[in-house]
């Protein structure tokens, strides 16, 4: 049995009500460099824990693999790939561009996603078949844009110094061919690509709980999101996300030197 | 007489009404490069022509500068200084870090300010006396936070490459020495500083539409801006912005090569 759109719901509430008491603690820093209280650690690990007890009780044939607490199963069928809160620097900064990503791969492929963003109330899930939206202006199904050529598009990364000398000319490759880019968005630049408001994500040094989530959250709203060679993309490491397949070629290029 | 709360509330309102429908459209870009619907300059400008309406109907005598229609009196005691979407290409990509600008000039000095941010339903507010939060979690006065050392400091900017080459290695001097930095955030960076979640914010290339709101709420939430060379932002051009005077000093410092 799989999971429906109402457990998934279940498990994003249970971390959203870890996470956002703590976010914009005005006393974050200051208790975090004297040894105390870090709310962003007892956020990410206590919303970690919340999802997977749900899960635990309810498919507990099913593996776990977690940022924050150990594996299970990694061997099964079915495992959840759960990130309680991307983008931890954006969550000590105060900006809400951090997400809860919650992931479900089933024989080795990732099959369902859910992103939640608590502070604007905004939530992006993939069904196994499509993609959706929910927020503040509604609900709706959502699917990626096509902007037909790269100097068309807008390109999202976390940051330039994200990447190693080399990796960075290969980005710069990219960033200097298109109409707009931005920096500082974490999980929220896939949703965003998902949702057809931006058309290209380029990072690296993703882990496997980075892009659990995402992976079907873009592929379901009719987007590609590969390795830089081309691989799938399910164990992280270097990403390229896009909106149509021709900015994906023209930005696959760009990064191999072609 | 000076305009209260509510004044400036009806203000934010009306632009709010003209921003929000045009955000996260999907056939944005595609329409702009094909030269018809634009909806960020149709937003821009509708949202600085309703506040507009409402300021010389309330305060015939106050004087107008605003960033996309003419200014009105620029020799008269009070001027309001209107940003109706500050942050553009945030508001182009979907991200809610862009904001409506509305502050209020009173014999050449910034002395009441209010940043809009629609979608996320925050809004930051500057009285005359001190500064105020309201959002999805509650409304409280905001002050800015001592974080004791540049070292311990969150510095935001909008882009590494708004800086010239000299500029660059001023920056880039402040940058080194802080805890963490973040870019992309436009007016929304002051607001968090403002409001104790961040620390430093340092640009440049501002005009005066682009700080006239914040100088108030950073400066009656207890914090300190001015242009790189100690001067009062009014006017804009390269600016800096801390939550504390030994921070501020440090950064300043920094930019001098001190």
């Amino acid at each position: 049995m799989l999971p429906d759109r109402a457990f998934f719901d279940s498990l994003a509430d249970a971390a959203r009500s870890q996470t956002l008491p703590r976010f914009r603690v005005g006393t974050a820093v200051a208790n975090k460099l004297h040894g105390g209280f870090d709310p962003v650690t007892e956020a990410d690990q206590a919303a970690e824990l919340a999802i997977r007890e749900l899960i635990i009780n309810s498919f507990p044939d099913h593996g776990i693999l977690g940022e924050e607490h150990e594996s299970i199963g990694l061997d099964r069928e079915h495992i959840w790939v759960i990130d309680p809160i991307d983008g931890t620097r954006a969550f000590i900064s105060g900006v809400p561009v951090w997400g809860t990503l919650i992931g479900l791969r089933s024989g080795g492929r990732a099959v369902m996603g859910l992103v939640d963003q608590p502070f604007t109330g905004e939530r992006y899930f993939a069904d196994g078949s499509a993609s959706w939206y929910s927020g503040p202006d509604g609900a709706h199904r959502i699917q990626v844009r096509d902007c037909g050529d790269i100097s068309n598009a807008i390109l999202f990364t976390t940051s330039p110094h994200i990447f190693s000398t080399a990796e960075r000319s290969q980005y710069d490759r990219v960033e200097s061919k298109v109409r707009l880019f931005r920096y500082g968005t974490d999980c929220y630049a896939y949703a965003l690509l998902a949702a057809g408001h931006v058309d290209l994500v380029v990072e690296n040094g993703l882990k496997p709980y980075d892009v659990g989530a995402l992976i079907p959250l873009i592929e379901q709203a009719g987007g590609i999101i590969t390795t830089w060679d081309g691989g799938r993309p399910e164990d992280g490491g270097s990403i390229i996300a896009a909106g149509s397949r021709a900015v994906y070629e023209q930005a696959m290029d760009l990064l191999a030197g072609r």
